[in-house]
């Protein structure tokens, strides 16, 4: 366990986070120009998530796009623990994913952890874990994923072919591992204990049940890394190769402080969430503006603490000039807080909007893309 | 942990055995002569197994019969981890649960542990032990179950199902009981620390996939009976009745002490022996006759450490008066080992034959009894 803090586990996320620190910390490596410009020639031109930084650090991905250009089957693995609703901050990494899917042609295997929500909540029940894992699943398919290449289960849904692979991995991870890995103590259930084994089988899903070669690469948030240190020891020894990452920040919430958190629920925006709620959310989150009109004149804002600023930046403003000059307009004075939150406030709406349009569509077909025993 | 010898834990047994210690530690039940007068009612007579004492001990089986008589659903469930070839003390348990089925028209839920048996095995690979669970699973179908109330299954197959039921008891168990319980370690891995989870499932898949009251009991060898402690605690947590039981002794090997174990083989008698196999390995056994027939005639033998005698006691003497009179013709030295052994190989040759019969016709019904994803 690590006792300083910034503590990041995948169980909880808190405070500010010094992601260099984080680096070194995972071990993980900066994404590079250098990877970046090789990417490059692949997609054309680098996703808005890579040119603001927000996918900022990898293990082996260079290795990957090696796989590629050597005709080895590429594989995309990542995933959604269906604790409630999601919101946006949930969607950066499958935009992400999806953005893979499309430029390198990859399967992606997309895991619904219903078994460990369940595991780990209080009071939850597992009809209600699994309206959300419904539910979001509707989510993940509105992304756009190409419904040949994606297959999207639920551990308790797919059980069978996930177990028997969990069970290939578990038997070579120790308690003491574990443990160390994920903070296991004495009182934790022995379900929670065998889940970073069903967290694992995906890594392998494709190599075992296809019996094709395969190169894995999990895009997911930061926090999830420790996760895929057990698949990266576990694979050479069942004769795979190791899973390659490549991990983002985690988007700001509404508040001052800390990442959007679906139990704090003003922090964020929902995908559900109604214009209304939008406006509501939008006009009550923390900016970096005077505290009157006079004082943002003369002073300037300070866009580096706001997080209106934050969502044109990380996601809203695809425009890299435009969002470079709502930085320096801020800086000078001449915007003001409510024009800005009104801006995105409509960007936000529209995308809802969007959202919601093929959420609903993503209901006729969700089909195409479901794994079940 | 319990570092007093003899010890008895579900993957280890070894030496003499004090029972009564045994069902002190166990905190388990005499089979009282009352108890046994009760189930004769329902049965008629006793069965051998419970007459010559091998079902020994249980918790709350007046209570299941009490539940029989109310007309609630009395359900069975036992098990086998298919690490190898079956041998007759296998059948011990089975033969005397195809007995309560009988009396009771109970539905049995048969588990085979393919994924333990994996996860603690040194070398085997999951096919081989697939292979060992299909072959086993035919010797339970040759016991003579009632296809319209036997479901027998391997984790590995029907998984979906119980592993949805073991996040429901793992969330109610922690590291430390299941520690205290089953002696794990620091270096145990993952997936054998879940397993109580998996093998207490079957103990409310009644109640959950019939959605139907029902009482369980569970017949098996005392060694089994720690795996019970957890399912009777959960029990009550899920809403369900604890789980009954009814355990028997170890059935002795053929060599001078132990049970029989399938690591040792000329100690068992395995269901696919030759007669040939049969003859040796009786031949071999050891006895409690004198160095020299001379001695025997003058001395008498000693049927109480003959695991001859204890063949034809436990198993294979239907006739109590017979197997009295053997003890003490025995005594007074009027009968010799080699024609004890001989009368033994015929009985253990006749019923093998016997079996292996049952077990071919097997082959074509197994479909009636599996359940699969």
């Amino acid at each position: 366990m690590h006792n300083e803090m910034p503590k990041v586990t995948p169980w909880e996320v808190r405070g500010e986070v010094d992601y260099d620190e984080l680096m070194k910390e995972f071990g993980v490596e900066p994404l590079t120009n250098e990877l970046l410009e090789r990417l490059k020639k692949f997609s054309g031109g680098l996703h808005l998530l890579l040119r603001r930084g927000v996918f900022f650090a990898h293990r082996d991905f260079g290795e990957w796009m090696d796989s590629y250009e050597r005709g080895i089957r590429v594989v995309l693995y990542t995933g959604r623990g269906p604790s409630g609703n999601t919101h946006i901050g949930h969607l950066i990494p499958w935009i992400f994913t999806k953005y893979l899917q499309d430029v390198f042609k990859a399967i992606l295997y997309f895991q619904v952890t219903d078994d460990e929500k369940f595991l780990i909540s209080t009071g939850a029940e597992i009809d209600e874990i699994r309206r959300y894992a419904y539910d979001n699943i509707l989510d993940v398919i509105a992304i756009g994923f190409d419904p040949n290449r994606t297959k999207i289960f639920t551990n308790l849904d797919y059980t069978k072919e996930i177990y028997n692979i969990a069970v290939r991995v578990a038997k070579h991870v120790t308690f003491s591992t574990a443990k160390a890995t994920f903070g296991f103590t004495e009182s934790s259930n022995i379900g929670i204990i065998f889940f970073p084994a069903m967290q694992a089988a995906p890594c392998f899903i494709h190599q075992i049940i296809e019996n094709e070669d395969a190169h894995v690469l999990i895009p997911c948030a930061v926090d999830q890394e420790p996760y895929w240190r057990i698949s990266r020891d576990v694979a050479p020894k069942l004769g795979f190769r190791k899973p390659a990452g490549i991990y983002s920040k985690f988007i700001p919430g509404l508040g001052a402080g800390g990442k959007m958190s679906a139990s704090l629920p003003e922090t964020c925006i929902f995908l559900s969430d109604s214009p209304n709620d939008v406006r509501r959310k939008i006009w009550n989150a923390f900016t970096g503006g005077q505290p009157t009109l006079k004082e943002q004149r003369e002073k300037g804002g300070n866009p580096e603490v706001c997080v209106i600023y934050w969502y044109f930046y990380y996601i809203f403003e695809e425009d890299d000039k435009k969002v470079q000059e709502l930085y320096e307009e801020c800086r000078r004075g001449n915007v003001i807080c409510g024009d800005c939150k009104r801006g995105l406030t409509d960007k936000i709406i529209k995308f809802l909007m969007e959202h919601q349009r093929r959420r609903r569509e993503a209901e006729g077909i969700i089909d195409k893309f479901l794994l079940k025993d």
